[in-house]
Parts: C-alpha cells; structure tokens; sequence
C-alpha cells in the first residue's frame, strides 16, 4: 500500500522531467526540473520521499547541505520537514565572512566551492542535497569541505541521477539516493 | 495577540541577521541571511510572516517567482504552503528551452535574467521573491520578464530591505514588502 504510494509519486515526478538534448552544450542532455517546481504536488512528492528515506535511514540529523543553485530548491523545504537548519554550499565569492573553500575540475577549467567557516561544526550529522548527480564532482567537493570541517557525512540526496556518468562511484564511501536515474 | 506573535517572529529573524562591512566590495554592508536557513524556527517565522501577507493582500495567487539564487530558498516554501507553483528567473545560460531575457545594470556592467517562455502564461497573478532588496535592478529586470509575458504582477516579498538606496521607488507602481528594515 504505502509502496504503491510511492510509486506514484514517482510517476508524477518522473512526468514532470524534460530532456533538452545538446544543452547547455553539444552532446549533453539536459534534465530539466523546472516543471517539478511548477507542479506543487510533484514538489511535495519529492520532499515526501526525502523525507521518507532520511527517517527510515539515519533518523537522527543536524543540517541539511544544499548545492548552489538548485540545492536550495529543495534543501530548505527537507530541512523544515525534519525540524532542522540548512547550509549552502556556494560558488566562491558569494559568502560573506570566514569561509572554507575547495577546488573542483569541471569540464572545462576549474571551480571552487565554500561553506562558511562557522556553519557546520565538528562532528555534526549532515545530508548533501542537490537536484542532479551526473559526473559527482560539485557534491564531491562539497563532502570534501565537509570533512574538512569534520562533519559527519551521512549521505546524498538528488532528484535525478545519471547513471553512466558514474557520479556514484566518485562519491563513495558516501552514498547517494536518487529519486529517478537515467 | 496575534500581533504581539508577528513581532516575537520579526525580532528571532532580525536576530539571525548578520553585518559584513566593506563585503563583497568596499563600502556595502552586506546582511547575511544564513543565520536564518541555520534556525529552523527563523525559517518558519519568515515563511510564516510571508504567508500572512500574501493571504491578507492577495487571496487569489498563481505563482511564486523566485530569483536567483537567494530567492530560491524562500520561494519554494512559500508556494508550498500557498499550495501553488515556483518558477525560477535565473541568470543568463541557465535554463534550458526557449526563454524571455531582459539585460540590466549592475554596479559593474551588465548581466540578463531569464525565465523559460513557458513558465508563466498571460494573465496569471504572480509575487516575486528574493533574499534582500537593495537598488533594485535585479527585481526589476525580472519584474519586466513577467510583464513581457503578460503576468499580472500582484507584488514583491524580500526578507530585507535596505532603505537608503531606493530600490522601492525603483520597482513601483509595484509593492514591496519586506519583513526587515535597515
């Protein structure tokens, strides 16, 4: 019962997601969210099997970590639902004070991430929250900030995962729980 | 009563503001609102204080529009608690699919907010939201989007709103409310 539950709610968000090939550049296909957010059913289905699996997994929590920009679509309404705080992981620069920041490749060039220095403190449980894993790398970045403010990692959340990009494999021994896969 | 509650919540959000002068560049005191993604009360208060406005002023709302990417962890919140869809106006280059763009001043340069063309349809009420209201320019920019496709605008919401720099004249005939002042 509670399974076919949950199987619609898949359903309905697996509906509200668009494939743009060749964007943003030749040879991607892009999973586009924006229609989730549209439907606010498909937006609470998606908090609601969140929320699901962070209880039945690792019922005690501290922060929800979400990853510039979409992360914050969805790490606020998690972390209210279980009754805590949320962090951003952001694009360097765009954090006011003492921050913590590392270095990621990206497809071309480099990028950095950051967390506020005083936002997560040693020993904290925490649960990384983004919309998308396709090759791992910002959420790789964002546990390695993390650990260096020597949180305790329990996990990955993202909407979608795209499972020949191998995003998972780079993330271990963290893991990652995806709502669709393509 | 009711409004001895709205100020014990005003004053838990004005607590978890916090001043950085001279950030990101001399001369701006920025007020950093992740204090309040970090109290799980704070938040609520927020979405609450919101929340009431809207139901006071505007019975009757089709969407919430939220800017990047600040207004993305307000947004979602709020038009899950109105029961109604979030639409995202992001930067140049981010969505996916034909888009409406408009082009806007910063202190340096320009930049471009876009929305998906079929995000919003002519004649939908619609509130924009964001972090902190200063100039102006970015709601502006995405309040000119919204019109481009014949939204009907009923107003904006900001948690902050830093007085002296006139972005409320800026934005009218269009309201802002903001639960915070400086």
């Amino acid at each position: 019962m509670a399974e076919g539950k949950d199987n619609s709610k898949l359903e309905l968000i697996a509906r509200c997601i668009r494939p743009f090939p060749d964007f943003p550049s030749k040879g991607i296909n892009f999973r586009d969210i924006c229609p989730i957010m549209k439907n606010p059913a498909a937006l609470t289905a998606v908090i609601d099997l969140f929320e699901k699996h962070v209880l039945e997994t690792h019922p005690v929590v501290d922060l929800i970590v979400g990853i510039d920009a979409r992360g914050f679509l969805f790490g606020p309404l998690l972390a209210q639902r279980l009754g805590v705080g949320f962090v951003m992981v952001r694009k360097k620069g765009k954090l006011p004070g003492p921050t913590v920041s590392v270095a990621y490749t990206l497809e071309y060039g480099t990028a950095e991430a950051e967390v506020q220095e005083d936002s997560v403190s040693p020993g904290q449980k925490v649960i990384l929250i983004d919309d998308l894993l396709a090759t791992g790398g910002t959420l790789f970045a964002a546990c390695e900030l993390l650990r260096k403010q020597e949180a305790e990692i329990l996990g990955c959340l993202v909407v979608v995962a795209l499972g020949d990009l191998n995003g998972a494999d780079k993330l271990k021994p963290h893991t990652v729980f995806s709502l669709i896969q393509y």
